[in-house]
């Protein structure tokens, strides 16, 4: 059976596999004091081209979030997020069990803006309520969608203004920037945002995200945090090696256009049946709008997710593509897709 | 330079590697759902001779006690710890950040008795201090120590009396189980311990432990501290691979044998020159006493680390050795230490 | 300025004072162990019909609150409440301060119910999520209404269905109980919730609660939990001589009832002049929905809370009484909330 | 029976409660807004010399420590604190439930010194450690010796020059600045120390402890942390009623110097007769070393706690005097002494 259900579904790309192979008996101080570490965050510095940020690589995305949000956050400061964040919902109170409140805003296409932010302040008045302090956005969203420079541009512009914290949760960031659709360059997003992530794990990894903390206030003693939260590896070089091969040669955008054109070539055919989708998703995560006799059908032979439930006859299902996923699986998704449908309709 | 400063500077051992090239294209299950590590923890319960205790597989050894600890104790519960336990060192306040005091106790060999235990006891008496509930111990301990089976039974005896958990840091229990001098069976471990855990990054592997729940009562929903606290891996087969690998054909014990070996060779090379050891240790760990101008010599070829000051001329190093390091490392280490020495003894 | 901004502008019931004074020179053990303490909680179970429950005093609402959530949860595990909460609202963050998340249900009278709560099990699936584990309803509620017996046996039911806590803030339960319309009996209460508190602060105390634990395994070690949350006050007593008193011939209920009694007729008047009201309240707060000039006219002599916008010309208010409320205060208020209302009218 | 168990074991000065009474039927605003907070605050502030200080009433000493510790550091900073501090005995893991891990530094006065602080800097050098960042010392220390101006002033230094926070428990602080052997002022307190509490509990208080914020730092949102602690009282009046009493006539130092006169009463004749002490003690707790004997007899009429056992036939006691200590109840304590000590004798 072939699986829509995720992008961690394989191993890693085999560069990487081959890159932990070629460095396997060198003796290397521990920690991310290693010199895979140290010149993968000299890589990425590059890319975003700039030298006044920090990178620390971490094993996941719940990880890296709870690490950095408490970390950059005092104990009666929360955090503003929209209802369909990550750490809202998937993330069994991660947050929360580091002391801060969530504050949830309701969205309709997994984007917070400005206008959000604004009525959580004014709602936000005295010592009797948390006080708001960090933005947390995901780019792309949960529900696949991404944001504008504009979009981007506007948020940060009141966190300026209001005196917040800008988070972007990149877990599947490499689909973001690689999106056909998308106009944010990765120096835009370190000058918008105080800190955000570059997801691996989703992205050809066996596992690593790199956390790049732009703001000279949050960069204190990052590494204490990650000690004392269990995140710091004893072979961190697992993880340098895995980002320096990544972005070595463009690897990690041609991974995530290849996912992207895979999620492309499955939105445009269910679009061709005639079916709708919960939001526009230019990434690699689509949520098609299926009866769900079709459901039904397409489950015997893959496997994804049913997202939620629209009405008696319909659900919304989660279709991911990865790295690794094959044009012929697309090819026959669709396939069956088509001739089901079709058949139906003779019915 | 030769490093003896610890037991993860090379990568993992190469089967480990061959096995998730192997394994790399399969698509599996996310979180631990993996075929893999479903047959890893049932390769570890038929090795520990039981099926009824619960295996989770982690990241890191900070990472697996904190979790552990806070899971398993209700916020007033404290912990009881002797002073060089790597929880009370060397791990940023991990514990004392999930709200948990640790009662730290002076001992001279690493090791916990049951006086000790009962001592705190006795000063614990209301609500106006925390309640002792968990005995932590490492096997070995932090300065290379083993707990023999009638010292396990003793302190274990004590905290079956005073209704107190058990659990023991296995970060090298590899080390400890392959031991000259150890008469611990995992059969005796698993009957006395609460919970601990089998130590996987320190003993071959790339990343990874085995925590191995023994009592009912600390099972109950365990996954979900797991993801709170940032530990479940999307591609948890990582982890999986790996301990299945490691726990076929003997590898695990090989390489500790392999590497208890090496430190046997120094110790008694050491011991030959005429030196003393800070304390006993039949593991892979050693602590020799030697001159500071003795010390600076051997700087200049191998690195390790200075552990404490004895007087004003003599330090005690620590020397770690592992399933990578070589013989001949050893034996042009064990030269150059008798060369010196006897060049000083000339002048 | 009179006001009806809260039922905690005044000291104490004069009789409470007296009670102070006639203790003052005795001495008594500290923290809660004097004499008046232990007598007080005999008192309370007495009239609870209970013998089997714990009675712990605290300072404050808030205090309660986090210290008996935080003592009955594990790590994981959440809490449902109605949006209107006082721990969602008004406690920056307490509770998840604690580490616990609240799991919010939107409601529009201020009342949870069960089928809330078996929606929130339905989507609350795994260990990404937290586990729900304890209900929380105030009672009264934030906005003045009250719980029948039939809707706290349905939440029960449900509670013990599914293995679920139920606790009750009962920051203004004199008032609940007290209301003409309230048909629970306070046997009734420590039948059906596992723990829940009797206000005394916002009903004639200087400070302090009662806590009432039913469940025997929430009771076990609560004290510890006081003291390491700084509520084990040295001088206990004040809280036990304060709620001995308030016990003693009815004094609780004949607060409560005149407080309701007020509210009472500042509600009828305002009904009378054909205001209507944002929920159905029969305690000592209400929330009648005026027009912007009148509020601002009754503002030049009356201090209180603006609640909420209706629309750009109406918005409620917030009117609580109190036992120490006037009868010449209501009047007046009434007097001149008629004749306003009158002029605007003519003209 | 006559308690010397401790300071707490009244009501309150009979002044405070004629305060209390006097201000009752006032109506206030409520959380400390009220007028008599405002005005005990500034007078306070004019005690100590300062407007650029912030004053903040919480009710008592373990929350006061709790709150502020937990203010002023950041998830990986640690406390330094000698082995006696109130924090690391008494307080449960108060703030070890906050996060924070206590060094403990072995003293035998009670006291700490630079060197101390110098010693455990030392060893802290990097991420596998907590950060030390504050000190924490009572003045009067627990066991009622005292700093002088000499003694802070060093500490201080270190502080200063090693970025440190300096935080002193003032519980008894009335007993130490009303010390015979004092020299420190009140000016040389906020000068020195960054915050420190002046305790009103154990000095003729109902209930309070005044928080004195004096370094710009750790001023911001102080209250947010109060609330979500669970300190912010509704009726905050109670605690500025009683600290304007307290500090109004010199009451506040009548009442310490009368406790301090007390206790040199006994610990005079005490030594007189014979005994030594625990530790120097110019406060109101003194710790006799007696023979058992003595103490089983004076037991008879007298409750007090048995501090520590010396041998098998010596314990510590610690008696304690207080504002409302009669000296009638010294005379008879000093003439059962010397009365049982002679027939001993004769015998």
């Amino acid at each position: 059976m072939v699986s829509f259900k995720n992008d961690y579904s394989e191993g890693a790309h085999p560069r990487i596999l081959d890159a932990l192979f070629r460095s396997n008996f060198e003796q290397t101080e521990g920690y991310g004091g290693d010199p895979y570490s140290i010149k993968a965050a000299g890589q990425l510095k590059q890319w975003i081209g700039r030298n006044d940020i920090d990178i620390h690589f971490l094993t996941g995305g719940t990880q890296t979030n709870l690490i950095a949000l408490s970390a950059f956050l005092r104990p009666h400061e929360a955090i503003i997020a929209p209802n369909t964040g990550h750490i809202l919902v998937h993330e069994t109170g991660a947050i929360e069990a580091t002391g801060h409140k969530i504050i949830s805003v309701e969205v309709s296409d997994g984007k917070l803006n400005s206008t959000h932010i604004e009525t959580v302040l004014a709602m936000h008045t005295d010592e009797h309520m948390v006080k708001p302090k960090l933005v947390f956005i995901s780019n792309p969203t949960e529900i696949g969608s991404i944001y504008t420079k504009e979009d981007l541009e506007q948020i940060s512009r009141v966190c300026t203004m209001k005196n917040l914290f800008l988070y972007v949760d990149g877990a599947r960031l490499g689909s973001a920037l690689s999106s056909l659709e998308n106009d944010v360059e990765i120096t835009d997003l370190a000058r918008l945002a105080d800190a955000f992530y570059i997801g691996g794990t989703k992205n050809g990894a066996l596992i690593g995200e790199a956390l790049v903390i732009c703001r000279d206030a949050l960069k204190e003693d990052f590494r204490f945090h990650m000690k004392q939260k269990g995140a710091l590896l004893a072979k961190g070089r697992l993880l340098g090696i895995q980002f320096l091969e990544l972005f070595t040669d463009n690897l990690y955008f041609d991974l995530a256009k290849h996912a992207n054109a895979m999620a492309a070539l499955l939105k445009n055919a269910i679009a061709d049946s005639g079916y709708s989708f919960l939001t526009h998703s230019p990434t690699n995560q689509i949520f098609p709008i299926l009866p769900n006799w079709l459901i039904t059908t397409l489950q015997e032979k893959y496997s994804f997710y049913i997202w939620s439930k629209i009405d008696d006859d319909h659900s919304v299902i989660r279709l991911v593509t990865s790295w690794a996923t094959k044009e012929e699986s697309i090819e026959a998704f669709i396939k069956d897709l088509k001739t089901v449908a079709e058949q139906r309709t003779d019915q």
